[in-house]
């Protein structure tokens, strides 16, 4: 397994996380682990109260804890108390990872296909098989792995890491810092077609639009982004997409969203800022999703959200309302017979 | 931005609309553009009433309005009138999209791989990186983009558009001017095994069935199309399919039919002809959706849907009656408190 | 399309399959086909009841029948009775399956690109255009398909079969006689970052684990499974996961389950052995599923699952309980009315 680039005392983490150290302060780790999975030579967090009980028996080296869980019982030979054990932890994966990455060297395999007037910056690594199509730029330090297509005048920013098997398609452009998963397609056509009233038939409009991904946004495996219609569909910087996303054509995703797995949002939809859409969410077309809303796990979203609304269900309602109706719902049983010994009560009362 | 082949004037949109001018006639437009984005230079349609207020101050070169909404105030130049403003200016994106397409040569990429007992049309375009196996044809005109995987005995027809990373499975059948997004696969084994009783364990049953997807159909990014067990699924002629929609082994779709994204359709389910599936819909197995059904958003269908029928929720039910329990539900605290107050009440009467 | 090596009398696939054979015992078959498809040189099966009239006018060959079903007045030329008709369809199907499988030489493409340091053992298959990265293995036996990706150190086992365009990621190990079906990401980075408080900016977590799959599963198109944060993601083996399944990063499968299209499981999920997840099911991250559960399609889990329930619904209900509340639901209008009746005759009788 990785492991970290040295051992590291308990007293070391504790300094290098900024935490205080309780217990064997000698003791050494040296890589990370779940704490269900966790030898005595691994650091670990907890933070999920779900899981305390385990840290009481799970053996591990060195255990990261908020401060009001200072006390609690663990098998670990020390703690380090610390604001938020999770970044804490994330530090030391982070050191983990540098150490044992794979550096690729800034080469353009010969085995690739870039058109002559494609341009690509200093230090752009592009892999075997890979496809660069006529006036598409990469910009410097990006690496392109293997089997991607890059079409016709995209452009890819600045220290992206584009994983294999993506599609950029043409004239679509790409933010610095981007890394975009396996098997993405980042600019298919939009689902646009006339339908003729009396036949049925389907005409294509043809999508003349693009997309457009801002910086430090990050784009799961499997995704796909649909180029605008016209104009453009639009991620705003620092959004994260989880695998097997639909954006459709003319969506408007704002800053630092979460989109998680297998969510779908439809046509020209705008959602805001700092907006959470859990997994398999649903959006319908042309709506407006305010600032910091919350879409939880498996709801749809029929209309209009303001901002900050935290939505339940399909048909998505406020989740409080939401939380009371399906208390309700599960009493209805209860709600029938109560109805039915009126009705019995009422049957004799009146017929008195 | 892709611009008309010339500006034109709005006498001269009108002309080729068929619709009636209205405002500064001689005013010029060189392209198109959401009702948001336009600038004095774009046409723009209004067809959604949602966006009538907006068209009140956007600026734009010349709008498209149906005859009814022909008094709208619109910060336009100019307006056209016209029966069908979304396939007017449709018309435009078609003018737009011929003059700005990359034209791609007929020529077979040196960096593909195509057997010698395929067989290749007049005019056919092969990739780099592209895969054509023993077998296979391809029709006159048609274009295979970079990375496609074409399997054994596959026949793709003529005038096709294969985007980058599509996988057609062998012996697979695509109609005539199929344009196929990047990342479908069409003909991967359909989901089908035994499974012991008494071990629990699973058992592969090959597929050796196809797909046969006919002319005229769109098929979307990242979607999955599975062969038959035996015999084939089928799309019929003209039928448009979003992205990251699944089709089981065995089901049969009919003509020009909507699959809207992330729908799924389980095997030997029978769709008939013009069915609207909309977003992550889901239909079991081995059931028959009848012509013009629509089936709504995240709808779950558990049983056969008579023709023309509008289904809504999971398990769906007709539209009009899950819109009315829907509403009913919504009022589910009243009803508990009317019964509980009943309740009050006749212990109060019942005790006199 | 496929046949037999040889055509098969009546008394002859009764013998192959162990069953009791009625009917003209010389009339002889060729292949198989659907039910609905057949004509007379097919062997078919009946088993959904649903099926049972059309096998009263469908011409066949030879109809599989279970005992039970044996009176069932068929069309066929002749029956075979016999205890599992569908496992006795499929022993005909294998036989076709081996006849028509076209035989992969193994060879490494010219067009390929193996590292000098990837290790392959005895008779591997390599397709065009695939990647094996530094470290890789591959053993015996295995096909690897045109355009795939094996990254750094990844393990691929014995006997797999590997179709084109999937991507392994580094480090990922994949037990023998596992398939992958074309488009699959296998250890693309987990859904992992920290998010700051204040300005709700997120920072990426290395995703530094793996994936684990075990022998004999198969994984469907363009399904994703995330490599874990730390530690592995595990899918045990036998288990069977159809097109489009998202699986969260150190999620665990266990043996033999099922897991239908479109189906999501979000991160440090466990789910125990024989667990049947349904079409379109979501499950919640870091919750536990029992031995032998059963999700329906749709399903949404939000708390664990105990062995054998069977969940429906969205929030997911023990299967009965949500039946029961499901018939209630459409039985509300006929509760608000009564409520109203109630509360006309109580005011008519408190009036009094």
């Amino acid at each position: 397994m990785k492991t970290l680039p040295k051992p590291l005392t308990i007293a070391d983490v504790a300094f290098i996380v900024g935490g205080e150290a309780l217990g064997d302060l000698a003791h050494t780790v040296t890589g990370v682990a779940d704490l269900a999975d966790a030898t005595l030579s691994d650091a670990v967090f907890l933070e999920n109260r779900k899981y305390t009980a385990l840290a009481g028996t799970a053996p591990a080296g060195c255990l990261f804890l908020a401060p009001d869980l200072k006390d609690t019982p663990c098998a670990a030979k020390g703690k380090v108390i610390v604001d938020e054990p999770r970044a804490a932890f994330a530090k030391l994966v982070r050191m983990i990872d540098e150490h044992a990455k794979t550096k690729i060297l800034p080469t353009h395999s010969l085995k690739s296909s870039i058109h002559g007037k494609a341009a690509l910056g200093p230090n752009v690594s592009v892999g075997d098989f890979v496809v660069i199509e006529r006036g598409a730029a990469v910009g410097e330090n990006t690496v392109v792995m293997p089997q991607v297509y890059i079409g016709v005048n995209a452009k890819v920013g600045r220290n992206c890491l584009i994983y294999p098997q993506v599609v950029i398609r043409d004239e679509c452009v790409i933010g610095d810092g981007v890394i975009i998963h396996p098997g993405a397609v980042i600019g298919a056509d939009g689902f646009g077609f006339l339908t003729d009233k009396k036949t049925g038939k389907h005409t294509k409009i043809p999508q003349i639009g693009n997309v457009v991904i801002e910086a430090g946004c990050e784009i799961g495996a499997n995704v796909t982004i649909d180029r605008g219609a016209v104009g453009s569909t639009v991620v705003k910087a620092g959004t994260q997409i989880d695998n097997l996303v639909q954006i459709g054509h003319n969506a408007r995703l704002g800053r630092d969203c979460v989109v998680v797995s297998q969510t779908g949002i439809a046509g020209s939809t705008h959602v805001g800022n700092n907006v959470v859409l859990a997994g398999q969410a649903g959006v319908a077309g042309h709506l407006t999703i305010g600032d910091g809303a919350i879409i939880t796990a498996q709801t749809g979203v029929m209309s209009d959200v303001p901002p900050k609304t935290v939505l339940f269900g399909s048909p998505g309602r406020p989740h409080r309302e939401a939380f009371k109706l399906q208390a309700l719902f599960s009493r209805l049983p209860e709600l029938f017979d109560k109805v039915k010994e009126l009705e019995k009560k009422l049957g004799a009362s009146a017929g008195k």
